[in-house]
C-alpha cells in the first residue's frame, strides 16, 4: 500500500504530551478565574452561516475567513469569538439575563500566512459583560480585575494592563480642533511605541498637516510621564465627551485598587487607543513587562452595541480577549513555563513483577480510589524497559509488587526523582504519595 | 440597516448557560476520570489535509465530510477522533513512549441529515491506548474499567458496558464452515437486539443458505443465556482463534472484576459483532439499561493497527469512545439531570446599597479570594430588579450591603432557597456560605 505521508496543516496547532498538560493547566486556571468573577461559560458552534459569520464583512477578515458550502448552504468558520457571542445573544436575548458575563475559551480559525507566533489555528479565551440598555462602569473595573486574577494563577507577575478612554481621546481631539481627522490621528498615535515620539511628531504635521501647538498638545497629552490625571485635569470643563472619559478613567483606577490589583499590574496610558471604530470608551492592552517587543497578549474595551446586525435593541458591553496560543507561544519561546509542574500522564507506575497481575490490578484500584493517577506496566519487556518508560513519561513514583511484597502486604515504592526506594505497607505508602504529589500539583504553569 | 435573522446552524450544538453548566460538569468529570488511568490530554486540529481525513476513503462518511479549500490546499473538517490520532501517532512515532494512552475530548463533524440526536457537530470522548509491536490484554480490561468509573463519577447507575471478543466470533464461523460468509453473517447477527431470534434465524437460512445446523449452533451461541463460558468451553480445543478469544474474554473478565467493576455494570456478549472490518479482538458497547431504545452510547474494541495508511510499524491499540453530545441530548430527553447541581454563574451576588461601591468591591473581592464565585450587581435598577436577577439565574446567595451594614462591619446574607436572612461579621458569613456552597458542589450532573 502506498503510505501518506503524515503531516500537520502550517498554521495549526499540535501539541505534544507534555506541551499540551501545560495548556490543559492554563486553560483549567483561566476557567477557574474567570468563574470566581461570575462568568458563564459558553461554548458555540465553530461553523455558522457565512451571512452570521461576516456579518462586518469587507477586509483583510473576510479574506482570510474559511469558507465552505454544504448543499446549498453557504458556511464560513468563526474568525473570533466576539462573532459568534452577538449571534448567541441576539438569538436567545428572552431567555439571558441581563447583565449577561460569560466566558469562551474555544478556537477560531484565519487563513493568514502563517508566521512567528501567528497561527491559522488558535485558541482565545474572552470574557465580556452585556448590558440590556445600559451598563454600569463598575463592569469596565471587573474586566480587568478578572484577568489580573487570572495572570496570577498562571504564575505571571510581570505584566501590565494597560488602560485608556476613548472618550478622553475623542474629547482632546474636539478640544484640539482636529475631529475631522480623528481616526488618521489615532491610528499614528497607536504606533507610538513602535515609531517613537519623533516619528509621530513628524507625521502628525506632515502626513496629517497638524498644527504645531496642536502637535505639541497631542504629542505631551499621550506621552505624559506623571499622574495621568494631572494633564486630564488641564483639559477638564472644556469638553463633554473628555470629562467623561475622565470620570470613568478615574472610576476604573479607583475600583480597580479595590479589587486589590497592584499599581505594579496595570496602569493608565492616554496613549492606548486601540482598534478604530469598534471600542467606545474603556480600552484595554496588556504586555509583559520583560517582553515589551511580543506587544499586547490581551486587549479589549467597552463597545456601545454588541448585536446590531441582528437587533434594534441596545446591547453595550465590556469584554477582553485573551491570545491564547500567542500567549503559550511567547511562554514557550522566552523559556518562561514552569519545569516544576507535574507534566507526567501518571502520578505512579505499577510494575506486577509475577506472572500473575491480579495484585498490581488490585493496587491500581486503590491507589486511582485515593485520587492517585496510575498506570500499571502490563506489557513483556525487560526491567529496564519498565523503568524506562516511567522516566521517559516523568511519572514521579514507581511501585514494584514482586512476590516477597505480595507475601507479606506490602509494596516497594521508588521516588524516581531521589531514587529512595522503601518497603512498607500499601496504606502507609499511599498517603505517604498522595500527600507528595499534593504538593506538586500546586506548582503554576509559568514561572513568576 | 437590514436586520439579519440570528439563527444557528440545524444539527449544530448551542447550548444555554444552564445546559452549558451541565455539559462542562460532565465533560470535567469525564478528564477527571480518564487521567486516574493515566491516560494524557490531547486536542488535534479540527482541520486537515483532506488527504489525511479521507485516507480510509469511500463510503458514508467521505460523503458526510466536510470539505473546503483555501489557495492550492484540499482541506476536510475531522469526522471522528481516531482518524486525528492515528496521523498524530505516525507523525510523532519517534517522541512518544510506547505504551501509549491518550484521551481526547473534542467536536467532531458529520454532514448528515440531522435528526433526533443525531448532529452535524457532536462531541465525542474517546480513549485509546496504542502499543508499539504489541499491547498486552489487560489494557483490554482498563479500557471498560475507565469507562466504568467515567459513569460512576457522573452519576449514573444503570449501564451495563457488554464484551465480546471478534476472534470467538471469527473462530466460531471456521469451526462451524461458514467463513466464506462471515461478513454477512456477523451484519445480520449485529441486528440480532433489532429483528429478534426468529427473524435471524430465517434470515441466515434463507438469505445466506446456511443449513439448518449451521443456524441453531449459531443462535445457540449469540443468545446463549448461561454463563457464556459454558458455551465457549464446548467449543474449545477445535479452532486456535476461537481459543485465544475465548482466553483473553476471560482474563478481561478476571481483570474488570479485579478492577472492581461490579458484574451489574458489564457482561460478557457473546452477540456483539460491532463494526466490521476495523476491530479485531475485545469489543466493547454501552447500553444504559433503563433505556434501551438508544442503542450503544458508548463503543470500542481491540484494533491491529492504527496507522497502516502512514507506516508499516504495528501499532495495535484499543480504545472507546463516548458519544457526549448524544449521551447529553438522551439525557435531557430522558430527564436524567441532577437539578441539584449548582447551575448558577455565582454562588453569591452582593448588592451594594450604597452610592459609594467601595465596601460592595472590597467584600467580592475577599469573597473571591475564598473561593466563592461572586457577582456585584451595580446596575441602577430597583431593588426587585436586583433580587429577581439572583433569582432568575439561581444564585443561592444574596447579600446585601447598606448603610448600617457598613458602619457595623457586617454584612447581611439572604439564603434565596429557604428566605431565611442573617447580619453577621463577614468572616463568620463567609465561612458558612463557602461550607454550604462545598456541599452543594458534591451534587453529580446525572440523577443515579
Amino acid at each position: 500500500m502506498n503510505k501518506i505521508k503524515p503531516r500537520t496543516l502550517s498554521g495549526f496547532t499540535e501539541l505534544l504530551p507534555v506541551q499540551q498538560v501545560y495548556f490543559n493547566d492554563m486553560a483549567q486556571k483561566i476557567r477557574e478565574a474567570f468563574s470566581l468573577y461570575g462568568f458563564t461559560p459558553l461554548d458555540t458552534p465553530l461553523m455558522d452561516a457565512a451571512e452570521i459569520i461576516l456579518a462586518k464583512g469587507g477586509g483583510e477578515t473576510e479574506q482570510q475567513t474559511y469558507t465552505l458550502k454544504k448543499g446549498d448552504t453557504d458556511l464560513a468558520i468563526r474568525f473570533d469569538l466576539t462573532t459568534p457571542l452577538a449571534k448567541y445573544v441576539a438569538l436567545n436575548y428572552s431567555r439571558l439575563t441581563f447583565p449577561f458575563r460569560r466566558f469562551e475559551i474555544g478556537k477560531a480559525y484565519r487563513g493568514e500566512r502563517p508566521q512567528r507566533g501567528r497561527f491559522r489555528e488558535f485558541y482565545q479565551a474572552d470574557i465580556d459583560i452585556i448590558g440590556d440598555g445600559g451598563l454600569d462602569i463598575l463592569n469596565d473595573a471587573e474586566i480587568p480585575s478578572a484577568l489580573y486574577r487570572c495572570f496570577k494563577s498562571l504564575g505571571l507577575e510581570r505584566f501590565e494592563i494597560r488602560i485608556n478612554n476613548r472618550k478622553t481621546l475623542s474629547g482632546l481631539y474636539e478640544i484640539l480642533g482636529i475631529s475631522d481627522k480623528s481616526t488618521a490621528v489615532m491610528r499614528l498615535v497607536d504606533k507610538l511605541d513602535k515609531i517613537g515620539v519623533e516619528k509621530l511628531a513628524a507625521s502628525l504635521k506632515d502626513d496629517l498637516e497638524l498644527s504645531e501647538m496642536q502637535v505639541s498638545k497631542l504629542i505631551e497629552f499621550v506621552t505624559y510621564k506623571g499622574d495621568p490625571f494631572d494633564i486630564l485635569g488641564k483639559y477638564q470643563g472644556q469638553n463633554g465627551t473628555f470629562d467623561m472619559g475622565a470620570d470613568e478613567l478615574l472610576a476604573v483606577k479607583q475600583h480597580l485598587t479595590g479589587f486589590g490589583v497592584p499599581e505594579t499590574n496595570f496602569k493608565i496610558d492616554l496613549s492606548i487607543a486601540r482598534g478604530l471604530d469598534y471600542y467606545t470608551g474603556t480600552v484595554y492592552e496588556t504586555c509583559l513587562l520583560d517582553h515589551p517587543e511580543v506587544g499586547s497578549i490581551c486587549s479589549g474595551g467597552r463597545y456601545d452595541n454588541l448585536a446590531g446586525y441582528y437587533t434594534d435593541k441596545n446591547l453595550p458591553g465590556v469584554g477582553i480577549s485573551i491570545g491564547l496560543s500567542r500567549l503559550f507561544y511567547i511562554l514557550q519561546e522566552q523559556n518562561m513555563l514552569n519545569e516544576a509542574i507535574l507534566s507526567s500522564p501518571a502520578d505512579v507506575l505499577v510494575i506486577p513483577m509475577t506472572d500473575d497481575r491480579s495484585a498490581a490490578v488490585a493496587l491500581a484500584t486503590t491507589m486511582r480510589e485515593a485520587g492517585l493517577r496510575t498506570q500499571i506496566y502490563s506489557e513483556d519487556k525487560k526491567f529496564k524497559v519498565k523503568v524506562s518508560y516511567a522516566d521517559k513519561l516523568k511519572i514521579p513514583y514507581v511501585v514494584f509488587l514482586g512476590e516477597d511484597e505480595i507475601a507479606q502486604e506490602k509494596i516497594t515504592v521508588k521516588d524516581m526523582d531521589s531514587g529512595e526506594q522503601v518497603t512498607a505497607s500499601p496504606a502507609v505508602l499511599i498517603a505517604n504519595i498522595a500527600e507528595k504529589v499534593k504538593s506538586l500539583r500546586t506548582e503554576k504553569p509559568i514561572k513568576g
